[in-house]
């Protein structure tokens, strides 16, 4: 699978700015450069500039000038790919990035699939597998909670976990195997006590690892939220409210602004996804039921349920909410549900109290003039077990590594029970073997094309 | 106005993409950097590295990181601004854009305006105004001609034009000056004969410059044809036809596919501007004249008319096609008019013969089959004079440059009519000042800073 033929991409985004960013990786990365690269102060070729430099200079064709640039050369192995590599930035529009990149694909460079650098990077040692897949992740990151995922997997924290676990588990199944080798002799090289301890260490590591996918995933994809309530509630009010604040740091940078969120919002640094669902007042409206059902549907997907109705309106009918907000209860008893009162400033104090005493843990709020949105924020942090994040532990977010994860703690049962039941040294060695293989998939040690294909065919082309 | 503060932008387009560039220019770009930079390599400040070198580090705030750099320093003066420059390459979220600009401007640097980089260069003489503005010009050209026009005048042809007939009028200038203080004595320091040949000189030159504005102006913003013709004469199957080489080498490169070009077609690497209109057969219905009424005012609007028919529909009525071509002819004589006959391939060689005779210089063509098409692309590139693009003089695309060459031109008639009528050098000196000044205008030797907040406010941020 390794091929050194140079390939070239876009590294930016496409689209008009002050500059782009054209990659070139390969045996010959720098050389087919030099051939169309006139420098400005220096007559030295670019094969023979040091690593990590930058020279002004033209790209030229013939007698044609195609832009001014800047060339950065990076020789093997000290760049990204692990290969040489040139980083051309030159103007930033459509036309110059196109010509630049037709030239070279017409001499000696090849279009880079999805992936193609990273994937070259993780074939040359530089990254691990969960390594790579993190540098995706990143760039798709859009909350502080997953970039830090993201650049913790990237930097090799979970990989340094499961390299510590697997070489700790290989050492035994070394040991174990070597019995295998005596077996006439009846020994026991392995200490089974030190044996059963690393296995419940083992165990309890993956355990928790497992267990932090269900954060994982949610934080990576966005905490679902599901709102119920009727029109005119205010939950378009409350979204806005809650949007407010990180609106406000974002028009600040021009330049950045992003696309129309739906209705994702990022909280104390996490995203959360808000789902407008139609309420669950009863009707023998055929099309409404529909819309109840739908309801429920949509609580089912979301991790929060949040109850919105509208205090004034509902002030004298306060059993109905009570009723409602049961009738969710029992429907999904584990779903963590949010009941908030909206608009309480158009609320007495009697009125305000007698909310309080019927809904118990109702939430005051007022979306128009803020009043409870900080609690709601709080809350809603609150519910979302976010101690692992705060703790900088690793917290799993890939399914694939979920998966894995999943296999290598079945095997490390089997063992464990292979432990407590005296089995014998060759089967329980079959069973290590077994987990070990579903750790090395995770940091690429154990790969397929398949599986690299995979895995590489989501990144963007460039990366 | 020269101010040399820290200023930030993202240097590359918005949007997400494998990596984006944030660029930093002041006194203290580097010294902030290194603030947050932590490298993997070196223990050296970034301030201690060599000019034109690339570092690969962390971005930190605190204990956090914020992601993976590497990080290119460029020392004044040389750097694109000639003041200290950094350069950030990093993942290519939204995110983490947003997040690394944010921290630095919380510590020292501001966000740059529209085009203060460029500004900056201008102010620290790294380019002159017409250079300058030739950058904006750049990004925004999207196909050869017009590219090639920016990139000459980027790297000096049009200002060292300029600068030379400046030079010289300006040495006869002081001469005449001389003569001033001298008047007493009646001496010519400035010999008129050499003077009225520069003046000749210049004014011919001047002449130049100003006729291939006409020819710059539609090039830079696409030559306008006006397609007239009724519907289903196939004007959609034309466009495609012409779109279709093209389109299929843009598609070739991923990642640079760009917007849809309305019906902006690049023809031998010059934009063409189709404007499709609705026809001029007659009709009492009054919507229809309307109709009529705007066909015409879109050739009057473009540079070239193209009269398109169907062959098949029309060949027992050329006359009509005829009286038609004549109408445009006669209200538009200064334009190029070509009369097209499409759908050629359903005429028999009968028809095919009579439809030559009867029509003068008709262009036989099938957008379907491909038939003509190669000889429509030829036809349209001699009916635009190219030929000072082809030669690589300089052509004029600014009307801000444009306005200054008329003035100058104006004021050097004046001399010459003051040479011719020997008026007095004192008066003459008035003149001459007056188009030194105006050709200071173009190259910014002359400015003010409302006229250069005009020009940079129309360049993107981040350049």
């Amino acid at each position: 699978m390794i091929n050194h033929d140079t390939i070239i991409a876009l590294a930016t985004p496409s689209g008009s700015g002050a500059i782009a960013v054209i990659r070139l990786s390969g045996n010959d990365a720098i050389s087919i450069t030099d051939k169309h690269f006139k420098s400005v102060k220096s007559n030295k070729a670019l094969t023979k500039q040091k690593t990590h430099t930058i020279h002004l200079g033209h790209i030229v064709e013939g007698k044609k000038t195609l832009d001014e640039v800047l060339v950065s050369v990076f020789k093997n192995p000290n760049s990204y790919t692990g290969e040489n590599v040139v980083e051309i930035s030159c103007h930033g529009s459509a036309y110059i990035q196109q010509e630049i990149i037709q030239l070279f694909l017409r001499n000696g460079c090849r279009m880079a699939t999805a992936g193609e650098f990273t994937l070259r990077a993780f074939l040359n040692g530089k990254l691990d597998l969960s390594q790579a897949e993190a540098v995706a992740d990143l760039i798709a990151s859009d909350n502080e909670a997953s970039h830090q995922i993201a650049m913790q997997q990237m930097r090799g924290g979970f990989s340094s976990e499961i390299a510590k676990l697997r070489s700790e588990l290989m050492n035994f199944a070394s040991l174990i195997e070597l019995e295998l080798d005596f077996s006439e002799e009846d020994v026991e090289f392995a200490d089974r006590t030190q044996f059963k301890a690393l296995i419940e260490r083992i165990n309890f590591v993956l355990k928790r690892l497992i267990d932090s996918f269900a954060v994982g995933n949610v934080i990576k994809n966005g905490i679902p939220v599901a709102i119920v309530g009727e029109p005119n509630v205010g939950k378009s009010t409350l979204l806005n409210a809650l949007l407010n604040e990180e609106r406000a740091i974002v028009s600040e940078i021009a330049g950045t602004t992003r696309d129309t969120i739906e209705d994702e919002i990022s909280i104390g640094g996490i995203g959360f996804r808000f789902i407008d669902t139609a309420g669950i007042r009863e009707t023998k409206d055929v099309v409404e039921s529909i819309g109840i059902k739908k309801t429920f549907e949509k609580i089912e997907q979301s991790k929060v349920t949040i109850y919105l109705f509208d205090a004034e309106q509902n002030i004298d009918k306060l059993d109905v909410v009570k009723f409602e907000i049961e009738k969710i209860k029992n429907k999904y008893p584990q779903k963590p549900l949010l009941a908030i009162a909206n608009k309480i400033d158009k609320l007495n104090a009697q009125q305000t109290h007698n909310l309080k005493s019927q809904i118990l843990n109702v939430l005051l709020l007022s979306a128009k003039t803020g009043i409870g949105v900080d609690e709601l924020t709080k809350v809603l942090l609150e519910l979302i077990n976010t101690g692992a994040l705060r703790n900088d532990e690793t917290i799993v977010t890939n399914s694939r590594h979920y998966d894995s994860l999943l296999k290598a703690h079945e095997e490390v049962q089997k063992v464990k029970y292979g432990l407590e039941t005296g089995l014998s040294g060759d089967l329980m060695a079959i069973d290590i073997r077994q987990a070990l293989y579903h750790f090395g998939e995770i940091t690429g040690e154990i790969t397929t094309d398949d599986l690299l294909g995979n895995i590489f065919a989501n990144f963007c082309i460039g990366k």
